[in-house]
């Protein structure tokens, strides 16, 4: 790994926050990420400015969409923060009440609907509401000071406009073992110096949703933990930059097709998701940005409250399946086909399903309670619920939009063979569909669906909406947990007339 | 059809109501029904008293508990009304907020899980839901006084704490026909007389829930009017045991076991639904207790609004839900089965089908908007998609709780046989499951399951979850409308870079 | 339990079919029952003679079908028996080709065409089947000589033309105990006393399908044994009238409607199925009739050879399909909607499904293999798959036949209601859906998608397509057992290039 | 469009067979697909040889595995022809019993497990088949002479062992337009020029699957005509390097991998399929190899008949579901979860779901019934549950696949990381599931099911089982057809007791 000669490892926190500027705007967004000393490995080899790269902007462009948002619709994507007393972006917004978490809701949605993909925003603010609360319980239990440390790096993210990632899956090695009886003890993040400024962490975090386009990370354990493992319960915040962290970048379905000529093959050119492994040697984090060190029976309730919050929160997936609708019904018409009883038919399916997400989602938000550090969270119930859905959904809806689209998405010749002068006007001749409807819209809004079911959308849309924020049978874990079954067979008693003494 | 000689037909409004006293309990409404003269038919016969009917009276006590609930936990099940400044039943309450909404879901559920069945009352609450904003509406357009007498009557009906029947649908006849073409104009409810004191109205109203347990039944258009069927377009408020008025009973799966000794083949011995025929020949209405006549153009909208609430009151099915739940893994504990992996998924299962329900009722309340007469409107996408899937998981769940039954529920030999002291003690011997569960437990819970799947609740736990406020196809017809479809293609147009000029 | 008096209860074989005469019609079958001394019990009585119970009825009726279709239609009912050289009822034959079970499986679903319900003779016909192969191999084994008392029976069976039933559900008590574990050992059907002539046995048959319309029945093990278990690894034929036998009815939904007056509320008035509780208390079986003593390690296959036989059997399912197709179809006819192309789309999903059970029943029967006993037997994995998709299919059809059918089907008053002087004729003008047509066909067509669906024939149609022949968790056990996906691993790990040394 | 210089437009029949000479092995095949002159563009670029491009080769080794099966599985992959009496490749056989058809079922099943992909050789097979009857028909009624030149082109293509590609989807243009009725009769092959050697044709067949991997085409019509369509109702064979034939190749979903370093990013390396736009510029056809010209009312006929052929051939599908249910039990193993009860669960719903599909194809193959001209043809309505099948279950068992293997399917870094020396090391350390399998067994397996749910093998997997052999609405509407339901309302109406005079 090379080491970023420019830095000390040991960085105070006020020198890691006096690299950044306030952001407002995209435009500004992206300029924040230019240059930064960072190590980022694609194909095998280092990217020079993932900035550039035409395979990584994609992905930038999705979370610059955040940016844009917040200026252009700011009642929708900003709000009031008591904290600094001033509007912020709502990504990064202190939850106050049921109604902040169902305008949330509106604007994942919203995100979905403008971008298509997963816009990698979600699993920080996420974090930023777990972290209010957690912090809070081990300072009533320990008499620590983790809530004052969050608040004020709270203060300067929003002051600072900056985008918060979350680090929380292990590559858990050994699934059979605990984190502290792993052979190789990096499987799951760890101390492993400590100094009078700060700590060290080793380890790794997979999957890690738009990580390299985030400014900080805050890595947290991914599961519960004993008494043994309290190396292993440490929650930081780490810039991006710092001294020690390499990002490997993973690649998609039609990844490359982004560095081909034209931008009609890719289906939706300007926007992707990201995930990378982002590895951490030895990485410092001082003491004001440690919000958990070795208070290892706190873990299991931050996973689950993460989960709660987080679970909800890919309602964003309706937006993607509102352009999937969209995108469905707009073929059908270049087809010709839009009058058939069959075709309107599966359109109000796919409504009724993407709907039925919607609502398990913003039920979730609108049914969330308080808790005592006076943030609200999420309906667990329903939010589980919520994410079972969309593992479910998501895939029957993308299977209509193929109908919808037929068999052309995935037999089209390549755009270059559109333009190319001999065969071009021979393919403008014979892919003509409706009458007015030039070639190149039925290509483009094929591509979409082809981008969103098979290519590099559907990374987000369907395997993402599996496996993210928990596989399906962590949720059915989490429904079994809160079913009451018990306060169920009682009812179930009461009707059958059967009397217990 | 016999007259009821007692009283005269041109009754007056106040007459009306001078024959009602305050009910607070259960049992004064049980009371209330008791001595009326009303004609129901059953089995070809003359009901003599309909409350000590033993095939009718599960279904009055499923409305009696709607009564002892609000007494008995009257922050769920009351509200405090500023028409008459006093707490009232819930189901006499004016929606002020979506709160007043998402708690009366939750009221609805509790009904469900308190009585396993269709407990008849949420037509008529939605029915004051609607004639709240119609009769505002109404006297907008066309400066009638529609509202006042909406609001004089719903102040009697808080005081004296009545339940109001929804009648809505007509018999339809032929039904390539509007109601002024048909052959015979009874098939659709009509006036048929004006007098200086009313109307006099003729016709019938099919399945209507509950119709012999209410005091007061609001007749209404079934669909949408045009200006020849301007008798048609009535709407008025009538006591139930109104000159010309006659109920035909409608009969229901395993009915007669509700006549058969003993309580436990029964399955749900206590409580039941109720549809019935409710033929109207010339009875008349006052003015003061007429809210439409003639405004056909407000019909359609009218049946629109009644949908966005009625639909989401389906939310009551998870209570029915969370009974089945329940009664699924009590049977899976009495057989010894409960470890089973399997038993506890498809416990999982039929809970997260459940929840998913509950979730769009209830978001469709949390997201309710405001009409210009004050109340409160549910959102009408939300409340489709509801009943579009209790039009689905209902069956689903009822399955998976046949799964863990097993084969006995439909093979148990009738409870006589249980009772019998020659065969009694072989099948007591034959029966016995798990250890230390008397075999009359097993007995109980598996004709519960029957009862809910098979028998008497099963009509309103599944045919009904299918067609109560609107079949399957209802529900698509409205997605369809609502879906937006011209925005969402703009959106996947936008994705696709397709740039019409 | 009474003793049948006029009888001894050692009774040799050649008695017992020297009480039979050869049956050709369906009326000489209903003759052939009455009059037997059979101990019976309903609804906590004896029934003196079930031929003439109002309730009892309609199952011998759909076991009556079986004689009648081998007279009207030889080819597909009947067959040649190289075993008497004669043509036999096919619910007899041994099968000797695929084609036979292909025959078969024609058979069965024409029987569930015509009758619309459980026509009880399958079970026994694959129990003829079994046996078959397992005498052939027990003799194999053990020198014994159970396969030529096998055939010798069936001669006089297929001479006499008897409907043999299938004895096979123990009651198994504490489901966590063997056979010889359990507290009360009449748990599992055991031998209590051998005799020069033969063996006594004591124990319980659990829903027998059929159990009082067989003429004999064959009492076999439930499951796999143990060498402790072998007093319990018993096959024995027994006549239905054998002393000491008794049969408790099952009750089923709406059964007493087939004690009202008039045919029409019923459904289906003919037909019904029959599952009753056989009691076995010492009752005698001569050698001759012994065909499994003691072998307890072949009970287990035993077991699965029934099984791939029994449930490509529940094709007959498909034949009620039919039933359901065409009563949707009719309904929507009736009801004047058979044009909305929504209607025509269920009917086509209904068809699909129904025809997806019948590809798995008769590829599982044409895919059948020859056993050393030289008879064939089907593809185990298909009948596994036919059966499962039977666990589903037939309630999604049945929802959407009561999708087609309206809500009336479930509020509409009872047939005395129509036939009443004073209300028939309002319910006549009131009820009248398209013209021309009379309401009774509406009547009538509704209560039987309501006999179908929750009334007496769901119990054959739903409840018993999920646990006959094992419950969809045996299924899938057997679907594990069968995948072979070991072979199938290596299919992958071939095409990914993972090569192992 | 380019000429071949070398090779005179108007060439006899003989001269285009003098160009073959029999194929035996695969690597025969191969050969004989080099150096032909044929015109190809990939990419907007000319294509030197197919045979060596990277992108094409893997379709190529599909087909090749249908040379070597026959080799090295005779009595699966060949049968005896009686028209030359010798063995030949099975897919040439023609079709002479149900058996032929089940053991071309077999064949196929076998083929995709396999190759993993679509081997391109089916619609060819069917054609053959569909040849032979049609053929037959029309000289019965016309008294032509096509069935001989069948034969006779079918002795030389059995002999010869080539491989026949089906040519059946025109563009179509305007879809509310027959096709003599278009702007540009081009969007219909048809006639253009007939001359005393033959006819000359022009048009373009769509997605032509293995278009490029054929050595003789068959043009055929895609759907009914009328007498205005005379001219587009034209049959014929065309060698592949005919003159004006023009080749353009579909692009897929992540094909380009194939021109990356190293083979485990490409998933499945070795295979894949083909579709291509062949586009025919006055394309000489002999009369000898005409079989059909003007006899338009057989062209409905014509395409019934290979739907019910090719619509059972997707019976293919299983084989690549053979795989996905092997890489998926493989990757769990890999990742240390084959013991949960949920995995378990889910392979065996993946495997019943593969089976139905099995079955109802190979129930399709035993139930064909003998046409005039000898050969046998599927049952209809089972070929296309089948199909209809297969629109539904591979996205379902996809979706499971993915639940297996985790989210890391999507997020794992190429390869090229992998084997960089500098992060390879670190990508080793991470990405290490259970103990002892290499990592590179992970990644293998992972990029496996990516190629097939994601990747260029999800286009056979999902969106051809989706739009092959007709959309889902084209099975809908064969089984509308072929449901009786009339039939089945009178099995409605006996049962209901409903006698109509």
């Amino acid at each position: 790994m090379t080491d970023q000669a420019t830095r000390p490892r040991e960085e105070s926190a006020a020198a890691r926050w006096a690299r950044f500027k306030p952001i407002r705007t995209g435009d500004d967004y992206v300029a924040s990420l230019r240059g930064r000393d960072v190590e980022v490995w694609l194909f095998g080899e280092r990217v020079e400015e993932p900035v550039d790269h035409p395979i990584i902007r994609p992905s930038i462009n999705a979370l610059k969409m955040t940016y844009d948002l917040a200026v252009d619709d700011p009642d929708l994507a900003t709000a009031h923060s008591e904290l600094i007393d001033a509007p912020v972006n709502r990504f990064l917004h202190i939850v106050g009440s049921p109604q902040d978490l169902v305008m949330k809701n509106r604007m994942q949605r919203r995100m979905g609907q403008l971008t298509g993909t997963c816009f990698q925003r979600c699993a920080g603010l996420d974090t930023i509401s777990v972290l209010h609360s957690i912090t809070f319980d081990i300072d009533a239990k320990h008499g620590t000071g983790y809530h004052q440390r969050y608040l004020d790096f709270m203060a300067e993210a929003q002051r600072n406009n900056i985008i918060l990632g979350a680090g929380m899956t292990d590559p858990k090695g050994d699934r059979s073992k605990r984190p502290h009886e792993q052979a190789d003890p990096d499987m799951f993040m760890h101390v492993t110096r400590r100094t009078d400024a700060g700590v060290y962490v080793t380890g790794a975090k997979a999957h890690m949703t738009g990580g390299l386009n985030s400014h900080w990370i805050c890595v947290m354990p991914t599961m519960n933990m004993g008494e043994a493992d309290r190396d292993f319960a440490i929650v930081g915040l780490v810039p991006g930059d710092a001294a020690g962290i390499t990002y490997i970048y993973g690649r998609q379905s039609c990844d490359t097709r982004a560095m081909e000529k034209g931008d009609i093959d890719q289906g939706n050119a300007r926007f992707g998701g990201q995930e990378v492994l982002v590895v951490f040697d030895n990485v410092f984090i001082p003491h004001e940005h440690v919000l958990m060190d070795g208070e290892y029976e706190f873990a299991q309730d931050m996973v689950a409250r993460f989960t709660a919050y987080h679970r909800a929160s890919y309602v964003c997936k309706t937006g993607l399946g509102d352009v999937m609708v969209g995108a469905a019904a707009q073929v059908a018409d270049y087809n010709g086909a839009e009058a058939a009883s069959h075709i309107k038919d599966k359109l109000v399916e796919m409504t009724h399903l993407n709907e039925t997400i919607y609502s398990s989602a913003i039920a979730s938000s609108h049914e969330a309670k308080q808790l005592p550090s006076g943030i609200f969270m999420n309906d667990a119930m329903l939010a589980n619920v919520c994410k079972h859905n969309v593992t479910r959904f998501p895939y029957e809806i993308s299977r209509l939009a193929q109908d919808l689209a037929g068999g052309i998405m995935v037999t089209m010749p390549s755009d270059a063979d559109f333009k190319n002068e001999q065969i071009g006007p021979i393919l403008e001749k014979y892919m003509k569909g409706k009458h007015n409807v030039p070639v190149e819209f039925r290509q483009r809004i094929l591509r979409l669906i082809e981008n969103m079911t098979l290519g590099r959308n559907a990374v987000g849309y369907l395997t993402e909406s599996l496996h993210g924020a928990g596989s399906p049978q962590a949720q059915r874990i989490q429904i079994l947990r809160g079913m009451e079954v018990e306060r169920k067979k009682g009812l179930a008693r009461d009707l059958a007339g059967i009397t217990e003494e």
